[in-house]
Parts: structure tokens; sequence; C-alpha cells
């Protein structure tokens, strides 16, 4: 099986850690094919970064070719309604996926993501998806997303200590990462608190496999629909629905 | 006062009636300017539609200059958070503006939109907003975006049809039109059937004089803080936050 | 357009400062008129002085002849329901007001009241609006509300203290004074904690000219309806739908 | 124990319905003492009606002298809230005790009450219960509350066509009769019908009984705290908490 | 009128203490029979011990012969749908009894129960029963079940702190004690805390006659559906629908 | 692997169907292990044979040594949460697999199940989860559990023409099949709808697969801590956590 798993943001560095947490999590006979965006932000901080991002995740599908599932592994799950649009296999975000698997191994889990701006985009898909009721809380951890790429940065004592709170005061029983770049520090941090500490990027690609597997596909019936055929203007006429594509599915 | 009226798709007649909806709908003091991405689908039919405008959006608030308050014509709100961080004049959504006008002359109302592909994003933004309750139910009335500016369609017609099964099976106070091109429809739609048809254009016009007067501007703390400088990559840099853009705001 | 701001209590000395407040709000054209009951409680603190304060408005309404659109200034919003069947011309309450407006430049606000025993009625009416999921707590600052026309009195510094614990510990985005008595002390409040602070009043009148000017009104299908002609007994004969009003609407 | 048992309407005749009903209801040793105010209006049909009831609700129970616990006996439950301000016993609505019983034997119940315009009412009380999500619909049956002590009114047939629509329709488990003037119609109905069919009037007299005999009293934190101290003005001055009253209460 | 309350665990003085706040709390008229089953766990903490009480529940109601109403005193509610499949008569649950009770004197409850095990058993039955929105919070007081029985035990002072938390922190006007075996604490921590303190105990015993009284029984329409007849294998044959009881309705 | 999968009804034939039905959905390194208890009903509609279900449950996971997870074949979920408790492994039921599942595919989507009885289990079941505001309708088509067992029997007829009404009034964008029963009926019953049909064996063996292979337990802090160590007495001694279980941990 072959699952592309797209980093929404343009940083190099995140993708190839998304890729090795996609490949340790995904089963033996499933190919990642792990790519990002050439055009958009170097990391998704708040709405106005994720509105950038959408166009740059269409390309990477349509360049990418026949895929059996499609991972977005940004915790805000952006694009993942037009992704389903666009595509027939199974799209999977990493948000959902986590909070869903969450839900599976504890009554309540609270959110440790990274920057207060970033709550309520992660709120409002909580209750967009019908979780928010299981989501003890989203806590900001106060760590900008590319401090996880740095050795030095102090990300993972802010993070541990979010989740203690998270432990203590929200009685969360399971704690879901909010972050893409977290994707390293789950095991040890679950180690550390006792309790189950999820990792959106391996939740998802493991979910794209077996959606997959059960031969599910999207529903086309509804809000999910294929594209009408139609003519986009001026800089995103590549990707007009039923044609006007460039060799490579982009400008 | 200035006020942007942001058509987010490419189509200049339906910029054109849009701008002459929302002239009617304003205060004498009030300066209307209607503008339209020149980039983008020519109309929003669902998610992967939406995904194609927010750019647009965000280069033509940029362009346009000093304004008092801006208005997302798009009855889906596209962009509307997005735009709340990039601007600090207030930004309406004109299905949020509707919503709210609606909740304060009826117990319940109605929306009647195009099609039904368009439907469950409206149904996140009413749970979104917290309007949900109060909404009776979304209808599609199988009429395509642009038809609404053929003159020889049964647009109209099955509007029309579409509000008095909504008077009656749902118990609907008032109706809310649900899309932009329907701004022309409101009044007369509300002589034939004896209740308040609310269209977002007018009530988002009136909504951005209203909060733009107060002297209030979206606050920066939480969700919509102003974004981080960081520097996008190759279609987007111009609209870097921080810099990085051209003269006009747009590549 | 002439709007008629009813004080629900008898204390001429906050109609006084509502009046003033509605007039700074007011567009020039607007005329406020600003009215209180002869008959009622000197202050609104809870359900029992609630009960005594409608047929006081309905008066009002009455004595007042025609107005484009009415304006009830008790943050419970008492009597809306009831205001809203006894005329055509639209009624707004400063509560659902502020709620309202709040929403469309914040994420989430917080509500500052008086004393706790209000706390219940503004929460009952967040929910009945459909807003309580935009309500990160309603708290009380434990000043009574004549306190508020008390220059000696330390209203001023409770509240703020109060606004300071729901920016801090609600992470609210915006803040809604829970009281017309603090219609004065909004932008101060605004200016020293650096988030937006709404004040019912002004955003009511706003609100209450918007839907006029939309050439809205309150439907009368449903919970709306005029009242059904028949004799009102005692006390109330005066008030009877369909006649035995006196020559002012009122004993 | 002695009940005061509360019509907040002027019509004797519906009294003396609803004082055999609470009587038939009520345990041997209990005294129920059925009254109506002197002053309002003659039905409650919506939300103008409502506004007229609530002062005559109290100068009754103030009349009334020491009560084990209250009936307010109008479907919509007016005044309950003030009511529970002014007594320390128990005051129960028969709208909302209707609600409770019906859960306590049924998954799901539908209300049939009278008017259309007295729905909206009654599904803000069942979300201020919290007990929206165990009501299926609720029904207008189109009967006026009057026609209910008319002979040879239709009455009877409409109510039990309704029923059986939410039967069929709602898959109601029980059905909630939404006017205390139906009192005498539950039992044949349920024989009719094969569901349980509820009263609201018996219902509140037993569930008031229940709440004295627990030795519980209305709590006098929060919400329903007991009035504060002050002078209302004009034709409530009698009813100024902490004195001022007539020798029997009223004016 | 003949109440069979069923302690569902298998601890002989804790039934003993449940049966005596039962016949305290019951009319004059009302025998009360107290149970318990001989098979199951000696106290129920948690969703384990409760998978083994439901059989020995239903043992108990064959066994007691005709019986007015029923009475389950396990604050989970435990086998309360099951039972109310075998009995037409009505069948009460102590944790929903407490919990309707609570809102008939009370804008908001807590629940102070035993272990916080138990918290979510009992959160989501106050979601299904509709009523969450009526509770502050469910706290556990850290104190084990059969530690209410141990006269040594700190009990009663850990569950007194818990409810002055509640009052403070989650400002509750009234206090639902979480444990059967707490039964004979309401009224002095009621006294020391000066808000309402109920027992499920209490409350259940006196729904159940209300219910009855009322001549209501469950409805056999949807989800409390006779059993259908069918023949159950190995040790629940005796409780095979439609016959193979043995002569005690028992193994 | 080697996955539990309990078909919690003692029907050998149900167990042979859902034993093939999970073998289908396995991953090839998976060993499905079918059973079902010896003690108990042949079928589970309804709450009262659920009652009867769940120490067989616990006594098969006994029974079956060492399991990396275990699947609750059982589309009402009956006694996850007490065999969360006794497992470290995780558990998964079919009804919340598919539930889950089908929120990753489509907006919303409807249950089609056996008998109306059934319906309010899994209604509870879908608010508990969280996932009610996804799920359109819980519809039942009238077909008893062992009819589907019957080769004469027009269960299927009924399905599929309970599931078109779901595609037309409801708008269900997926079909989630509400009985094991039914596992062999997905693949063609989508072909025929056009939409996705979801079977819960085939979902919770793959989510089972998932969850165990991300190497995550079930939380044991809070509801699914394990069993406190006591006795239990006469038929379920064996059952007793901590101890006295049979040679094959049933009696």
């Amino acid at each position: 099986m072959r699952i592309l798993v797209i980093n929404p943001n343009t940083t190099a560095s995140m993708t190839d850690k998304i890729g090795k947490a996609a490949e340790v999590a995904a089963s033996s006979g499933t190919q990642i094919v792990a790519v990002n965006p050439k055009d958009g932000p170097p990391s998704i901080e708040g709405y106005f970064d994720e509105a950038f991002v959408v166009p740059g995740i269409i390309a990477e599908m349509a360049k990418a070719g026949a895929m059996d599932a499609y991972v977005i592994a940004c915790f805000d799950d952006t694009g993942l309604d037009a992704a389903r649009c666009a595509a027939d296999a199974p799209v999977i975000g990493i948000g959902e996926a986590a909070f869903h698997i969450a839900t599976l191994i504890a009554g309540k889990f609270s959110v440790v993501t990274t920057l207060a701006r970033s709550v309520p985009a992660i709120e409002h898909n909580l209750s967009k998806y019908g979780l928010a009721s299981r989501c003890a809380k989203v806590r900001a951890s106060d760590v900008p997303v590319l401090d996880l790429e740095l050795p030095g940065s102090d990300a993972r004592r802010k993070i541990s200590a979010e989740i203690a709170r998270a432990i203590t005061e929200d009685k969360a029983e399971a704690i879901v990462l909010g972050c893409a770049g977290m994707a390293d520090l789950a095991h040890a941090l679950s180690q550390e608190h006792g309790v189950p500490v999820l990792d959106g990027v391996a939740c998802a690609v493991r979910l794209a496999e077996t959606v997959s597997a059960l031969g599910l596909r999207t529903s086309k019936v509804g809000g999910y629909a294929a594209p009408l055929a139609k003519r986009f203007a001026g800089l995103y006429a590549p990707w007009s629905p039923g044609g006007d594509k460039g060799a490579d599915g982009t400008p």
C-alpha cells in the first residue's frame, strides 16, 4: 500500500521527521511517501498561515499519482475537507486521527499543542468532529513550532510540564500531542507520565491503512462530492477541476 | 466610512450585484468598495472551491489600503478567520451576519442555499458560531450559483418553493438566503411568503458599520492574533507576514 | 430614526446615564428617547425583581407612540419576548446585543456582571440564544447595581479585577459588561486591559438601527405572533390586547 | 400538608378543574388550596400573556399564608424562578414536573400543547431544564386554551390526533399534555393510545409533596436567593421585598 | 404500597442502612422491602463491578413477587434499563432520583462521590438523562465505599471538605451525595454547609411512590419493551424471558 | 498478532459468521480467535438481554489467555467498559468502530439496525462517544436478529429499503449496519446504493490491530482502572478481582 503523507508547511526537516514517524508506524507492506509543498509558510501557527497551504496540498496530491490513502500531517487538519473532495481514496488528518484513537483507550483526553493562537482552531475541529465532549481541555505549551526542530530548546520540558497539569487539573486519562513536530516525543512522555500519549502522525498512518484496507472510499454524496468542472483563473488555473493542469499538476 | 466588500469568486457580474446590494444597504455616509480576486474559482460550490479563495481575499485587503471594515461576501464565510488575523478593523462574513440578525427577529430560521454539496459547510459554521440551535434546517434548492446570474433560469421558482417547505415543515419563522447571488431576491420573497427573508450582504454591511462605529476592533488576544513574521515560500512569498509584499500586495 | 430605549427599573439617574450612552452610540440621524417605567423596582437584581418590570416596559412602548425600534436596557433582557409580541418594529435587548457583537470580534468572551444572584439568568439567556459555547464564563464582580451610581464606590476597581481574572483564567478574548449601569466604563476598561470591552447599550442601539434600516420586522409567525385579543382583568385591564387601553396606555 | 396550587390565569372554571385534578392526585393527608389571581389574562397563550401573571402569582403566595409547597399550574412554568426567590418552601411548575416524571418511565416523550405560538416557550424551558434531549418534539394541536372549557369543542379529537402522530412520527414512548386545561383528558388518552400520557398538574402536586416530605427547601445560594430589600414604586409598592405589603399582600 | 429497594451489592450492613434510610423517607402507608443479591461484588466501584450485579437485581425482582415500585440503590443506577424492561411497575434509580429532585430546588448542583474511578459512569448517566448541563461538577472524595461502613474512618471529613470545595469553586447551589452508603450523612452535612444536600435513597423512594401513585407505568413502546421470549443458556437459563425460571426465580 | 473476537450471544452460527468476517478484514499477520460465552441469551435484542452477557465476555477473555487486542462483536458495545477495566490490551466495540470510521469518510451517517427496541441503546452510545452530531438517524429495519441467520428471510430486502430511506430522508452520506449479523451484507449493499456501507466487525478488527500496533494500551487512570481486589459472592466468585478464579476463569 502507498500512502502520501503531506506536511503542509515548507520545512523539509519537519517533513523528514514526519516521514520517519510515519514509517515507524506503518505496516511492513506500506510505502510512505512524505512530501511538502514548495509554496507556503515554513510553519502553521494560526488561521492566517493555514490559509496558504491548501492549494499546495492539492498540488502534491496531483503530482504524486495514484495513492491508496493520504495523510495530512498538520494538527489543525488544514485542507482536509478540500482534499476529500479532490480524492476518492481516503484522506486522514493527524488531528482527527489522534482524537478518535484516544477515545478508544481513554474516557477523556487533553490536547497539548504549541501556541495559544492555535487553540481555537483545534477546539473548532473537536466540535466539528463531534468529539468536544471527550476532550477535557486544549492546552498551549507556549512552544513555537520551529523550536521543536532546535536541539537546544526547552520545548520538551514545557510540553512535559503541561502534560502534568493536564493529568492533575483536567483529570485527563490520555494526552494528545497537538503538533506533527512532536511526533518523536510521544513514547518517552508516555513512559514519564504513565498515561497514553498519542502522536497524530502514527495514528493517521494506521487509520489510513485501515480505511483503505477495508475497501472504503470517501463518500461522494454530499459535502465531499467531486469538484464541479470549472475554470479557475490566474494563479489557480492549473487546479481547475476537470482540466487545465500543467504536467505536474502545478503552475 | 469605507467598507471593502470582497466577493471571493472571480465572477465580475456577481461582484457588481453584490456591490449594488451593499450600497442599497449601507448608510448614507458609507462608501462601498466592491472587489473580487483575479485568481480563483468563478463560483464557490463546496470545500474544494473554498480552498482557492483565501489568498485572493487577503491580497484584496492588502491592495485596498486603509478601510474601516471588511465584508466577505461568500455565504460560507470563507477565509473569515484568516482575514481577522490579517486586519485590525472588523471583518464580517455574510453568513454569520444573516444568522445573527435572524435571531434578533425570529425564534428559529431556516437557510435556503444553492447545492446540496454546500450544506455541510454551512452546518459546520452554524455550530462553530454557536447558533446551530437557532437554525431549524439548512436546505438546498438545487440551484447552481451561476444560474442566479442567468435571466432565463428557474432559480427563483426553486428557491421560493424551498422557502415554502421551510415554513411548513421546519416551522421556520424567518428565512436566510444562503448565497450572495440571491441578494436581489430577498425583498420580493419576503413579500411573497410573509416572513422575514434575509440577505447576508445587506446584514453584513450594516453589521460592519455597527462594529466599526462602536469603535470595536478584532481582539488580538487568542485565535485572531496578528500573524507571526515569517517568510512564505514560492507563490506566497508576497503574503509573508512582516514583509516581502509587492507594491500591490500581490505577486 | 427614533429609538425608544427603556430602562426597565425606576431609577432616573440610571435612565439618564443609559440615555447618554445611547446617544453617544447612535448614528447622527437617530433620535434616542430614554424612559423608565413609573412602576417597579429601583434596580433589577435577580429573578424576583425581573418579574415586576414587564408590564411597565409594555406601557412605555404604548405611551411612546410610533418608534422605528426599541431597546430594552436591562442586561437580563427582561421582557424581550413579550415586547417582541407587542411590537412590529424590532426590539433588541442589551444582553443579546453585546453577546452577538462580541462573537464578531472574538472567539470567546466572558461576562462580568454585578451580583452572583444574576449569573444564572444570564447563563440561561446565553443558552437560549444559542451562544453559550461562545461564552467562556459569566462572572460576578460582587457590585450591587446602585453602587454603580455612587461616586465613592469601589465598583470600578472590583470590575477591573474581575476582567483581569477573566483574561487570565478563562482565556477570554473580549469582555462583555453585564449591567446597563456599567455603560460609561467600557472604553477605559478596554484601554486598561488591551481587549475589547463591550457595553450592551451601545451595541443594542446600533443593532436596533441596523435591523430597522434593513427593513426587517419581528416575524409574526410562531412565538412572536401578535397577542390574541382578550380582556385582561383588574390591574392589567389597560393592557388587554385589542383594546381597553387608557389614553396613555397605562392605568 | 398544605399545597397552594396557583392557576396563573383569571379563569375560575379552569381553576376549579385544576383544583379537582390536584385533589385527585394528592395524598390523603394533603390539603389543596386552588387559587387564581384577580389581575391578569383569562388564558396564557404566548409570551405577552405570560408577562402579566407573575405579580399575581406572588400576591397569591403572600395572601395564602404558610404553605408546605406551591404549584404553578401553567404549562409554561411562568413565574417559577421568581416564586422560588419569594418562598423557602419548594415551588414546582407543572411543565417541569411532567417532563421529569416522563423521563422516569420512558426514553423519549413528545409534548402536545395548544397553539403554535406556545411551542417556543416550551422548547426554551426544556433546554433550560436540561431535558431537551429527552423530548422528541413539541407539537401544537391548534386548540385555543379556552376551547378546552367548551363542552362542544373538538379539542379532544385534535389532541388525540396529534398524539397519534407523535407516536408514529417521533417514536415518542410517552406523551406530556402541554396545558393545565387538559388535566382531565390524560387517563382516557393513555387508554386510547397505549402509552403513558402525563398531566402536569398531577405530577406537580406529587412532586411538591415529595420535595416537602424530604425536608428539602429551595437553595438560597445563587439564583434563588431571597430578594434584596428594596422599595418598589407605584403599582408594585405592595410587593416591595422587606416591607410595604398591604394586609393581604396586594394593593 | 410496597416498594422493593434493591442494594445491588452483597454487603448486608449497607442493605440495612439503605433500608432504614428508605423507611425514614417513605410515606406512612408504604412498606419497604430492602434486599440484596446473594451473587456479586461486596461493593460497586467502577465499571467492572457494575457488570456483575444486574442478573442479581433481576433475580431479586422475580423473587419478591408483586411490588408497586422498585428502587435500585446504587448511585450508578446499575441495571436500571434492564429492570425497566423486566417490570411494568416503575423502577427508579437513586442517582437519577437525586439529580431530578436537585434541579427542582437549585439551579446547579455538584455530585460528591467515592472514588475517581466512579466519576465517568456518573458523568455518562448525567448526559444520558439530559441533566449534564445542570451539574456543575462530579467530584470524588477519595473514600472507598466500604469505609462508609467503618466507624473509625475519616470518610465524613473528606466528604465534607469536598462539599466545601464544590460550593466555593463550582458555585454549586445544592449537593448530591454520590453513594447509597452516604444516606445517613445528608441531613447533618446540609446543616453544616447551608445548602441542600440530597441522598438518592430518600429521593428515589419518594419518586417511586409518586410515579406509582400517579398510576403511571414504564412505557412498553420502544427501549423498555418487555423482553422477547427466548431461552437463555447455562447459568442464565433461569432468567429466560417467558419461562425456565426456578421456583424462586433464581438458579 | 492475536485478536479475540467475542460474540456475546450464544449462537454459534453467528459466531462463525462473525469470525469469517473478522478473518477477511484482518491483516495477513493477524490470528482471529472467535468465541462466544456458554452462558447467556442466543441474541441481544434490547437492554434486558444485554444484562446477561458481560460476565460471559469477561470469562472468555480470561479463558483465552494472552491476546494483543479484543473485539466485542455486539453492536450495542455491551460490556465494553467492563472489559476495558479487565484488560490492559485494547478492547474495541463494533458499534464504536463503525461510527468512528464512518466519520473519516462521510460528513454524516445513518445507522440501520434490527428492532426498534435496540434504537435507544445505540443512541445513548452515540451521545456517550460524542458522535451523536455525526449521526443523522438511527433506524430500525424491523428484522429480528436471528432472521439474519435464516436463508429464506426477507431481512436483506428490509435492510436495503431502510438504507434507501436513510439516503433520501436523512441525507446520509454513509450507512452503518447496526448488527454483527449483517457483516456479510455490507459490500453488496454498498454497491447497490452507491454510498459506503460499514460493517462494525471489519472496522473493529482493523482498529484493534491499529491501536495494538501503535503500542497503545487502555489508560488505567480514571474509569478504566483495573478492578480493586475484592471477593465476589456466589455465582461470581470465580470472577473475583485478584483471585478465586477457577482453572479456566469460569465456574
